[in-house]
């Protein structure tokens, strides 16, 4: 072996990294604001959803049954009387047509993903429902490439160290691969591993990181440059 | 060592294994059947619930939030117009105060649990929100003495098989404790571990099995009575 480096483990994020997600949750949200238009304003719709989620995290966690809940609170607090039965029915069946809606791979991913299988163990390593990210995966057509799938309820420093542990993994050994600086990337440098910043040109306003003082990590435009850049890595040059 | 077999780890089951959550969520139903009772009868309720979530099962899983999704879809349903705003408000607490309930251990659990964790490897393994059962065991007052923890969306033989590979055990070096024959015991049984079934007074309809074919497995009253029954197995006798 003239490797003088071999990561043990290369773990994806998945939304917005393998596949498209903020979409969907911006598509919806663009019905749910139709739906209100009779109540509010679409920028009040907007800003009074984000602060009834931010509000809802604690109970409720990531994903869309959370953001369903969240939108059903919202509805109540602004149509002030006037919400019907039907308008509930909608937003249940707004969250049906998300967790039933296609997985659109992003560009690169469907080529880089089993070629990396071919060298490297791979983690789905995701936030969000549990159920809803086992879908996606088994809708993906890449369930297969994937050796491990951890769904996990926030993507702190101590969620990475826990990983590490139960993989018996040295820092050195783990590559984190995702699309949110506060979640994929800064707690993974925070833990001494390498972590690969891939920005997508939507991201979540909770997910947004101003200011991040650390700056050892790598980024890259899109997945596909991503084997190249491993095996940069792991010659250690 | 004069032990002829050693269990690599001990799983168990959380919801009515370890704390009570059945008599969580008939409190809640007890609560939604008064809300509904101007509009249907507790039977019709009980009924109509049941199908919805039988319904929602496939799109939103286990737990809280799709249990409180089907509360309001019942609701819509049942209210046939009437469905008020605060109706909508009212339920959506009902799952809040649910996330937020305290953890009631069952008998014997805060003496057997640190006492098991002793000798070998625990694994909570549970279905269920991810979120929500990470809370529940913080609340439990029991996190330290859990090696892993696993939260499922499904407990079927596939997954359990995942589970082995995934710790690399042998089934044999397996054993899983739980109230529900369905998804702790049977297809525990079905891939060679060993599977110890504690009944629990109240069992969902979903959970319930008619004529299980497998009969081997072990039965408990009690969970105070685990530590004497791995010792028996343990021995070998």
């Amino acid at each position: 072996m003239t490797t003088r480096k071999h990561f043990g483990i290369i773990a994806l994020d998945a939304d917005d990294t393998l596949w498209q997600n903020e979409t969907l949750y911006h598509a919806t949200q663009e019905k749910f604001r139709r739906l209100l238009a009779n109540y509010a304003a679409p920028e009040v719709v907007n800003q009074t959803l984000y602060e009834t989620e931010m509000g809802n995290l604690r109970h409720f966690g990531y994903g869309i049954k959370s953001f369903t809940l969240s939108m059903l609170e919202t509805a109540v607090t602004l149509a002030n009387g006037h919400l019907t039965g039907q308008d509930v029915k909608t937003i249940i069946n707004f969250a049906k047509e998300m967790v039933n809606s296609p997985t659109k791979l992003l560009e690169h991913v469907a080529e880089i993903v089993p070629q990396l299988a071919q060298t490297h163990q791979l983690m789905l390593l995701t936030k969000g429902d549990l159920l809803d990210q086992e879908a996606k995966l088994a809708r993906s057509g890449l369930a297969d490439y994937f050796d491990y799938v951890e769904v996990v309820s926030n993507k702190t420093s101590e969620t990475y160290a826990a990983i590490l542990g139960k993989y018996r993994l040295r820092p050195e050994q783990f590559l984190m691969v995702g699309n949110s600086l506060k979640s994929d990337v800064l707690p993974v440098v925070a833990v001494g591993g390498t972590a690969v910043y891939i920005p997508y040109h939507l991201t979540w306003a909770h997910e947004t990181v101003t200011n991040p003082t650390h700056q050892n990590y790598l980024e890259l435009d899109h997945i596909g440059q991503l084997p190249d850049l491993i095996k940069t890595l792991e010659s250690g040059s």
